[in-house]
C-alpha cells in the first residue's frame, strides 16, 4: 500500500476529553473517529487492525470446533422480557419501538437470541455439545462512556455460547475455551492474567476474565506472585484471618457486655478505648440498597481493619446496586449512626456479615445504643445471621491457594467466560432429551472477546510518548518504507523497488511516497502510527545504503546495504 | 468439515409466509432464522455464503482502490438533520433516544457520516479522489418487511463513497464501479443487468441499478433485445410518439372547440364517440400527493393510451409520495370527475403533463365542465405549463436507443451506483482548496451492494423445485461426500479418505458422516442445502466405484473409481 492511496489522517490535536494513551494516539494517527458519545468510526488504518484482531479470534475459534453464526443486533423485547433481563439490565439496555410500536432492543450481549436459535433445533443429547460463536456490533448505554475504544457504547465483540447435556461437559468446553482465549492474547502479542471474576449481570457460576496489563487499566486485579492465583478486586479471596478473642488473652470474662463508649464512634478511637487491635473490631457498614421494585437501608458488618467490597456486598443481597444512605434515613429506619453493630438491630433490618467473622468471639461492635459498644460478642449466639464474602482484599493479604503475599495490579478486561448453567435455557425453556429420554434444560456456557476494545488495549500496553508501538500481529503494515524526499527520484524509485522487494518476500508493506510532506513529518507519522518498523531511504543512498528502524528503539538506527534489506528485515520479524 | 461437527438444522417446513424459493430454501435448508419482523440470524451455513460473498465484494473494491473504513451503525440525529433527511426520510429512518435522552438513528444508508468524516481531513484537491466503503449493518423500518432476506429491515450492505474536485472525475469513478460491480456479479455466477434507474430518497442526478434476472424479482426493468439499453420501470424511456393531428385527417377546423359527450367518462367511450385514437386523448390521474408538511390535489395528464408511472409522477412534483383522492375530495378542490382537463382548470390546481405531449396539437380532452370535452386542443397554448416524463413504458415501446422493440424483464435490485454531485457535501458544508485556492463543496458519488439480499438473490435465480443450487463461488461448500450407511465402517473410511484427498487438492469439502441418518435424508439434505456436487460413497464401494452428483442434474450420475475422485470434480469445477 502507498501512503499516497490510503486515507490516514494523522493530526496533532487530541480530543480534549482524551486522557488515555490509546484514545490519544488512535485519534492522532487516523485510526478512529468519533461520532457521538461512544460511537466511533474506524478509518482505513483502524479498520485494517480491527480485521487483524476479528482474524485471529475467528481463527482460534474455529480451530477450538466452533461454529460461526451471525445473530442480529436488532433483538425483540419479548426474547429479553422472557429471560427477565429486559428489566435486570437497567438502563445499559437501549430499548427502542419500531414504526409499528413494536418493542426492540441494541444487543448488549446474545443469550436470549442464541437459546432461541438452539431451542427445538436440537433435541437430543446426541447433537451435544455445541458452541455457536458470532463477531458482532453490540450497544451498551453505558451512563459514562469514555477513554475511546475502551469503554464505548457501540463496539465490536466476539461472543460464543455453548450448550451440554451434563455440568462436566461444560467445564471440559470452559477449559477449552480458556486455553484458546490464551492463544488468542498470546498470538496478540499481548502480556496478560486470567484471573477469577464476578459473574455480573450475565449470571451463572464461575467466571474468569482474561485482562490486558497495563498501568491505565480501568480494573484492580489481585495476583499472587508465588503462584498462578488471580482475580479480579471484585472476585478476589485471601487466607482467612484469625485473631485469639480478647478473653483469651485478657482476664476479662468471655460474656458479652455493654461499655460505655461516650462520643467516640471511629473504629480506631473505639479500638484505642477498648484496647483491642482494629480486626478485632466490628465495623458496620451502611448502604441503601436498589432493587427492582424498591429500596432499603442494608447493614455490612465487616471487620474494624477490613474495606467492604461494593460489588460483593451487591451481590450478596442480589441488589441492582448500592448507594450511599443518608444520616435521616439511617434514623428513619431506626438506626443509631455510629453505634451500629449486629447484636439487638431494630427488627425487620437487613443484613448481611462477612464470611471471615462466622462464628468468631471476642469481638467488639456497636451496642445499637447512643454512647455504647458491645465487647466479648459471640456471633455464633445469632441464629440465622447471613454471611457473605464482603471485603476487598488488600495487597500483602495471604494467598489462599499458597501463602504468598498477594498484590495489586491494573489489568483491562477484555474477555471473559462464564459457567451459565441453566439460568437462561431454564428461564426460555429449552429443552434436550437426556440418555434416559428424560426433558432436560441445556447448561451453558459463554465466552467473550471485546474486539475494539483490543484495538486500545493493545496500545494501552504498547506505546511510548511518541506515539502508538503495534505488535508484529496487530500492526497494519509491518515496515513503513520512509523517501526522505519524495522529489527525489532515485529516492524514490528505490523505495519502490525496496518496497516491491518487502511485498514480493510476503512482508506487509507501506512505502511513504508523498512528495509534499518533509523527512521529519513522515518520521513523525511512522512514530504516531507506530508501524514496527520503517526503512529510510536518504542521503547514504549513494553509498548504496538505506536505514532500519525500529519502532520500539527510534534511536538505535541499523545501516543495511540496499541488497540486504529484505533479509535483515526478515531476520528482524 | 463434517456434518456432524456444523450446526445446519434443515426441516421441512418452511415458514407461512414464505412465498419466495429463497425464503423457503434458505429456512429450510438451515442458512437462516427469523426473529422478527424483516429481521434474521445467520446460521453457519449462511454465514459462511455471506463471508464469501462479502470476500469477493471486498476484493473487488479493494483492486478499485477503494479503502474500507468501518463507520458507526448508531449515528447521531444532529448528522440527519444537517443534511434534511432526518425528515425527508420519513418512518423508514428509526428514530431513537439514548438514557440521556439525546436523538440517534440506526443508520439506512451512511451519506452524512462519511461527509462527516472527510470534512475538514481532506482539504486539497490533491488529496483527491477518493474513495472510503465499509460493509456494515443499515436498517430500514420498511412498512412490509417480507420475502426473508430479500426485503429486510436489518441487513448487511457495502456502501462506498467518493469524493472528487470534478464532475469528469466523478463520472470517470462512476464508470470504474459500474465496471467493477460487473466484475462482482460475473464472479459470483449472476446472470444480471445494469440498468437506469431513478435516484430515490438517495438523491443526486444519474444512477444505474445493477439487477440480477429472477422471476421472483420485485422489480420490473424494460430492456431492449437488440442493444445494450436497459432501465428500472421507473426511469424507463422510450421513443416518443406522434400522432398526426386530429384535423391533419379530417375537415374539422383547427381551433379548440367544446362538445357534448354526455355521460361519457372513460377514454375509450369518448375516443369512440369523437372518432379520434386513443392516443388522441388526454387522460386525467388525480392523486393526492403528500408532502412533508402538508398534501393537495394533483392532476397529472397523459395520453389515453399510457399508464402513469407514479414514481416518475411523484418525483415531478417532489412530493414524499401519491395517494389514491376520493371523489368528495376532487370535489372540494373544485375538479369535475370524469372531465377533467388541462384547460380551464379551476385557480391554484397543481397539474403536470407528459413531456410526449409538449406542444402537441389536435388532442381531446375533458372540459372541466359535467358532460363536455374539448377537441382539436393546442397545448402551447397553455404558458407556463409543467412538461415532465409521466408514464410507463410498455412492452413493445420503440426502443430510443435503437428503434428495438423494448420488453419487460423481472429483476432483483442487488446494486445501485449514483452520481450524488454535492448534494450532501453542499448541505454539510464539507469543502477544500481548488487548483485556484478556491474553496468548493466536493463534488460525490455513491455505490451500494446489497450483502444480505444477494444471498438470496443467489438462490431466486439458481434452485430447483428440490431446493438451493449454489454457484460455485457462493457454495457453502463445493463438495458433499455421502457416505450412505454411515455405519458400515468400509463406508465410513472410504468417504473419509476421499474427503481428505479433496481437502488437500484444496476444494473445499464437507462429509455427510451423520450415523443415525439413512442415504434418502442425506440426499434429500444435499439438494435442499445445493452444495454444486455429491459425491456417494455407497454399494458400488466394493467395486473401487463412487457416484459423483452434480446438483444442477442430480438425475445423471457419473460413476468414477476411487482413485479418480479428485482428478474428475476438478476437471467439473
Amino acid at each position: 500500500m502507498k501512503f499516497s492511496r490510503l486515507f490516514m489522517p494523522t493530526t496533532k490535536e487530541a480530543p480534549k476529553d482524551a486522557t488515555l494513551p490509546s484514545h490519544q494516539y488512535l485519534v492522532r494517527g487516523g485510526f478512529i473517529n468519533q461520532t457521538g458519545a461512544g460511537i466511533y468510526d474506524f478509518l482505513p488504518l483502524g479498520k485494517i487492525v480491527l480485521e487483524k484482531i476479528k482474524t485471529i479470534v475467528k481463527e482460534e475459534m474455529d480451530n477450538a470446533g466452533c461454529n460461526e453464526i451471525q445473530m442480529g443486533f436488532i433483538t425483540p423485547m419479548s426474547y429479553w422480557d422472557e429471560s427477565g433481563r429486559s428489566t435486570a439490565m437497567g438502563p445499559e439496555l437501549l430499548k427502542f419501538k419500531d414504526r409499528k410500536g413494536a418493542d426492540y432492543v441494541l444487543s448488549p450481549t446474545n443469550e436470549e437470541a442464541v437459546v432461541n436459535i438452539v431451542k427445538n433445533r436440537v433435541t437430543s443429547y446426541k447433537d451435544l455439545p455445541l458452541n455457536l460463536y458470532h463477531i458482532n456490533l453490540k450497544f451498551r448505554d453505558e451512563a459514562r462512556p469514555r477513554f475511546g475504544l475502551m469503554r464505548g457504547r457501540e463496539f465490536l465483540m466476539k461472543d460464543a455460547y455453548s450448550f451440554h447435556s451434563t455440568q462436566e461437559d461444560l467445564v471440559r468446553e470452559f477449559n477449552l475455551m480458556e486455553e484458546t482465549y490464551k492463544k488468542i492474547y498470546n498470538r496478540l502479542g499481548l502480556e496478560f492474567r486470567v484471573v477469577e471474576a464476578d459473574s455480573g449481570a450475565i449470571g451463572g457460576s464461575g467466571s474468569k476474565e482474561f485482562h490486558v496489563l497495563a498501568n491505565s487499566g480501568e480494573d484492580t486485579i489481585v495476583v499472587c506472585p508465588d503462584c498462578e492465583y488471580g482475580a479480579n478486586i471484585e472476585a478476589a479471596v485471601r487466607k482467612k484471618r484469625h485473631f485469639d478473642a480478647w478473653f483469651e488473652n485478657t482476664n476479662t470474662p468471655a460474656t458479652m457486655e455493654k461499655v460505655l463508649t461516650q462520643d467516640l464512634k471511629t473504629i480506631e478511637d473505639v479500638s484505642n478505648f477498648l484496647s483491642v487491635a482494629k480486626a478485632q473490631n466490628i465495623k458496620a457498614v451502611m448502604k441503601k440498597a436498589i432493587y427492582e421494585e424498591n429500596s432499603e437501608a442494608v447493614i455490612f458488618f465487616v471487620r474494624g481493619d477490613d474495606e467492604l467490597e461494593e460489588t460483593k456486598a451487591c451481590n450478596s443481597i442480589a441488589a441492582l446496586e448500592l448507594e450511599d444512605i443518608s444520616e435521616e434515613e439511617l434514623k428513619a429506619a431506626g438506626l443509631t449512626p455510629g453505634y451500629c453493630g449486629p447484636f439487638n438491630l431494630p427488627e425487620g433490618i437487613n443484613f448481611v456479615i462477612d464470611s471471615e467473622l462466622e462464628n468468631e468471639v471476642g469481638l467488639a461492635c456497636g451496642a445499637n445504643e447512643e454512647h455504647y459498644h458491645f465487647v466479648n460478642t459471640d456471633l455464633s449466639a445469632l441464629k440465622d445471621a447471613k454471611y457473605a464474602d464482603l471485603i476487598t482484599v488488600q495487597e500483602g493479604d495471604i494467598c489462599s491457594c499458597c501463602g504468598g503475599k498477594l498484590e495489586y495490579t491494573k489489568g483491562i478486561e477484555a474477555g471473559h467466560i462464564f459457567q451459565l448453567g441453566n439460568k437462561y435455557s431454564e428461564a426460555m425453556d429449552a429443552k434436550f432429551l437426556d440418555q434416559n429420554g428424560k426433558s432436560q434444560s441445556f447448561i451453558m456456557g459463554c465466552y467473550g472477546v471485546g474486539i475494539s476494545r483490543l484495538v486500545a488495549a493493545v496500545i494501552e500496553q504498547h506505546h511510548d510518548d511518541k506515539g502508538c508501538i503495534w505488535t508484529k500481529t496487530t500492526a497494519p503494515f509491518m515496515v513503513d518504507v520512509i523517501v526522505s524526499n519524495g522529489k527525489k527520484e532515485d529516492e524514490l524509485n528505490a523505495g519502490l523497488k525496496i518496497y516491491e522487494d518487502l511485498k514480493s518476500a510476503g512482508i506487509s508493506t507501506i512505502i511513504d511516497d508523498r512528495v509534499k510532506e518533509r523527512f521529519g513529518f513522515k518520521m513523525g507519522d511512522f512514530e504516531l502510527i507506530g508501524f514496527p518498523y520503517a526503512v529510510v531511504v536518504g542521503k547514504k543512498l549513494q553509498d548504496g545504503l538505506v536505514e532500519i528502524v525500529d519502532r520500539k528503539n527510534t534511536a538505535d538506527k541499523i545501516e543495511v546495504s540496499i541488497e540486504n534489506v529484505v533479509s535483515k528485515l526478515q531476520e528482524l520479524i
